[in-house]
């Protein structure tokens, strides 16, 4: 339970998560990669570069980071099974000429790095949507290496 | 012949597969994962929220499940092959302040699941295109499981 | 080094790796799949029918297609050790009304092909994005296959 503890040193918790929003499941494994579906802060509207400024789409994202750890825990059970964050998809709902779409990724990148350490590095991918459901300000999936033993 | 016998109960047919407007190729494997090229509902053009009705999307979602569950056909011979449906990134071409994308997503997703029964629940992304080729009004991309000894 | 030799044939230089935007890495591998980091082109600005036209946007293309073998290459050491090109995802920093990204993606595509002969053929989607960092014309990411005895 050293990934818990460490949530906990960072007095950090998970919240609970809330029904889809379609004929979808929260994550799905392939061998020892468990692919995560794209999830949202929660019931928060707005574009960037219009209602909302770089910080506040970076904590939106590390809001959606906590979200996506707390459907790894949910999927395999005790957090140390996640090997390797492999890859994220960040996407940014915002206006045509918006630029700063790393600085609110990152919001989701150094919550990954706070929680996981090394292992939580990743790929990624950043980049501006026309729109996103509902309306919300930033969706992530992501792509994690989980212990081959598992399930 | 399971899955093309549940095809036939449902009167599906599969589409004709058309020449691809790139130099890609329909799928590709890796191992027993096979990713899917993102495909288009065919000649048609418009924007949700602009040209179409979410229903609208809907059926043109269903046509592009219905188009990438003939590569599957292509690419595998037997449908039967396909352990399970792991990932969708479906990718609505629509006016910037559309929010629905989840329903039009959906017609991919039930389609997938109506075939595929529990297989065919997938991890899922359904997010807002600035655009997309052609004007489709929608593009969906898979990753599929599939039986290791194929190939 | 045959890889590398095709690289001298077609006189082509691989650039030098710049540092990234944000808190993530280049590539990062799962097994044996290597999950490369979205590329744009370098310092430079605009929208695919705006500020760039299609044969530019092609050219951009190309440019991060050889952006993405350099990270292959500084992953790998060896670029022999490709196996296969997986999966490709262009986007193109466009107007909402513009459609032809699969000629622009063609840019990466068509280099992948040249350098890596059948290996290189690839499954893909080309799409149109709202906006991307720093407003490049292009960033696309990729799934590449590689030697199972690496690293």
């Amino acid at each position: 339970m050293i990934v818990e503890a460490r949530l906990q040193e960072l007095k950090l918790v998970l919240p609970a998560l809330t029904p889809l929003a379609g004929n979808f499941v929260p994550a799905k494994r392939a061998g020892n990669l468990l692919f995560l579906s794209g999830k949202g802060p929660g019931k928060v509207s707005g574009k960037l570069g219009e209602h909302f400024a770089v910080e506040e789409g970076y904590q939106h994202a590390r809001a959606v980071g906590l979200g996506l750890i707390a459907v790894m825990k949910q999927e395999l059970g005790d957090l140390d099974r996640v090997k390797e964050i492999i890859k994220v998809l960040g996407m940014v709902n915002c206006v045509p000429g918006f630029a700063d779409h790393p600085k609110v990724i990152n919001g989701c990148s150094d919550l990954f790095v706070e929680v996981f350490g090394d292992k939580g590095r990743h790929a990624r991918s950043a980049v501006g949507m026309g729109s996103l459901p509902g309306q919300i300000p930033v969706e992530i999936e992501a792509v994690v290496l989980v212990e081959q033993e598992l399930g």
